[in-house]
């Protein structure tokens, strides 16, 4: 095989401000390692890593306000908004459609194109959260699924969800929550977002955005059996009777990183790391504003701001992993590699490519 | 959070005979462990792993016989036959159907819950490969996609795929070939299941099956660049223009060590390997027929006999992990980690177990 030379070397972390990922917690990155050959997806080879993606998800209910969670550990994000998705179309009977605020990630549109079903994108208001009302209008007798977010990707923002699910209830239809980034700080803040703030159906909390898990490490909830008894599929040759999981083999290193990060992090570490990335980003958010640029104001530790394409591209072009909302904006997200001394590298940058 | 005590381990290989996974090769678990943060989901901000995954895609052309491979290193066979399915339902119009052998992988059926098609199975032969002419029967002008398994789940068989693609020729369906666990073996035998060997659309090969890479990671390939158009979703924020996978983030230690794995063994690692797993397998078939076992002849390596049921309890509480087919008879994959001495240890399991 040609092989490239030097060897690329994994991404060094001091100028990423554009992932949702992050470096995992060395207690998680540890348990990773010594579950990377296991499979959760064949829990009779693999009992031990089955155990421990139990209790995970036991402690992703806490987590979330839900005391008695059904769920699993799959590949992130996406594929648990698909099986939100999945599981609202399969519960219900004919053509479907889906109600979500244009700020829902675009797995959203994933979901809609594999899954057949229609999405119906609502205005946000003009703190780019979901319009309540526009929702609303869009929803009728066949929408199977209202979706709202805990922590968009582009602006950080929490959806009303406590009204979105009035909304659902209204067209008897299924709430989800969309917390895959937002669900591991918002637990610190006064947010009504939870299993417990609102009659949420379905969740998607990732564990290896905020979590610090390893990849992949994302979680999906639910607060009923039914929902993972409607993406049931059977399974021969498995010594277990059926899979509700999109995948079919698992990462061991995601589910018992996910264990070992909660293990080490809930609830302390994490309102630490919280208060931290929060303080950066308020920083971050007053600097550039001293600098001049207009910036959305952080309410979750996630920074977008007003920036010419061409102190952008300089930017790339100085090392740095940033990168845009839909309209331009460039967006920081405060994860927990990221420092005060990083962003104080990175404003140091900005002023020096200010004049480009 | 409440923590099991002791904490569990993870699996020890050595009593492992169900999996089609194995443990990696010791210089895919090292690149696996060096980029378990990176996310080749996000070229923009991991451009190291993207670069990795491209030379990994060609490398894996090379083994499937393809000069110009698209595809991507993903979650696994699953999510690689979903898309497979997906593509083929894209490119096609209205309702459309899907025709496989019963010998399929049972996430044939999850893809067709997951987009909605009609999934059509036909018998097998003698010889549990695809009954052809059964095939041909159930192909019909609404049938997108006909596939074939190189080495089926249950058996180890290869279909006759140059006839399957006749067959899909003549009702203008694409050919999907499910190469999954067998495609790091059937470069070193004589059947034909290659895009060389016949005008094959797509093909499930996974790395972290035969190909000795850790989970997750799946091969999903496509002779052409309009299967990947017909999957891609736009994505904003990513400084990237559109993604065609399954998932969003993905794992970086999948890709790297697929990418490790091909390094260290592609040729000649594998041939080494494919016949020490075959000479395994026919081992194994020989001693449980002098047993007195009834045995499926191993093609591939993987050993499928009648073995009653309170035998099959007894192996287990031994602490073997074994598994049967729908019909109830035992199977072992005989996988990289599965050694001499391991079935040794298990013929005398056996024994002792005969009589109980």
């Amino acid at each position: 095989m040609p092989r490239a030379e030097p060897t690329p070397a994994p991404q060094d972390f001091d100028r990423v401000l554009s992932s949702m990922c992050t470096e995992p917690h060395p207690a998680a990155r540890e348990a990773a390692v010594a579950f990377l050959a296991d499979n959760p997806g064949d829990p009779a080879t693999y009992p031990a890593v089955a155990d421990l993606e139990t209790e995970a998800i036991d402690a992703l209910g806490e987590v979330v306000g839900l005391d008695d969670p059904h769920g699993y550990v799959g590949s992130g994000g996406t594929e648990a908004n698909i099986q939100a998705v999945r599981a609202a179309r399969n519960l219900a009977d004919g053509d479907v459609n889906v109600v979500a605020p244009e700020s829902a990630h675009f797995s959203f549109q994933k979901a809609a194109d594999v899954l057949g079903v229609e999405l119906l994108l609502a205005p946000t208001d003009d703190d780019h959260r979901a319009d309540v009302d526009a929702v609303a209008d869009l929803a009728d007798d066949d929408t199977a699924l209202v979706a709202g977010v805990a922590g968009t990707t582009e602006y950080g923002r929490v959806d009303p969800i406590p009204a979105l699910a009035d909304v659902a209830a209204d067209v008897d239809a299924r709430l989800h929550v969309d917390a895959a980034w937002g669900g591991f700080v918002l637990p610190f803040t006064d947010h009504d977002w939870s299993f417990a703030d609102a009659p949420v159906d379905t969740m998607t909390i990732d564990p290896h955005k905020m979590g610090q898990a390893p990849i992949p490490a994302g979680g999906f909830l639910a607060r009923d059996a039914e929902t993972l008894d409607a993406l049931a599929i059977d399974t021969p040759y498995l010594e277990s009777d059926t899979q509700p999981t999109l995948g079919g083999t698992r990462s061991g290193a995601g589910v018992a990183g996910t264990h070992a990060a909660l293990d080490a992090l809930w609830p302390e570490g994490y309102r630490d790391q919280y208060e931290r990335s929060q303080a950066n980003a308020d920083y971050l958010a007053a600097e550039l504003r001293e600098h001049g640029y207009d910036v959305v104001d952080p309410v979750l530790p996630l920074v977008a701001a007003d920036l010419p394409d061409a102190e952008f591209e300089a930017l790339r072009e100085d090392g740095w992993r940033i990168s845009r909302t839909a309209t331009g904006e460039l967006r920081v997200v405060c994860m927990p590699h990221v420092t005060r001394e990083m962003l104080d590298d990175f404003l140091a940058s900005l002023s020096g490519v200010g004049n480009v």
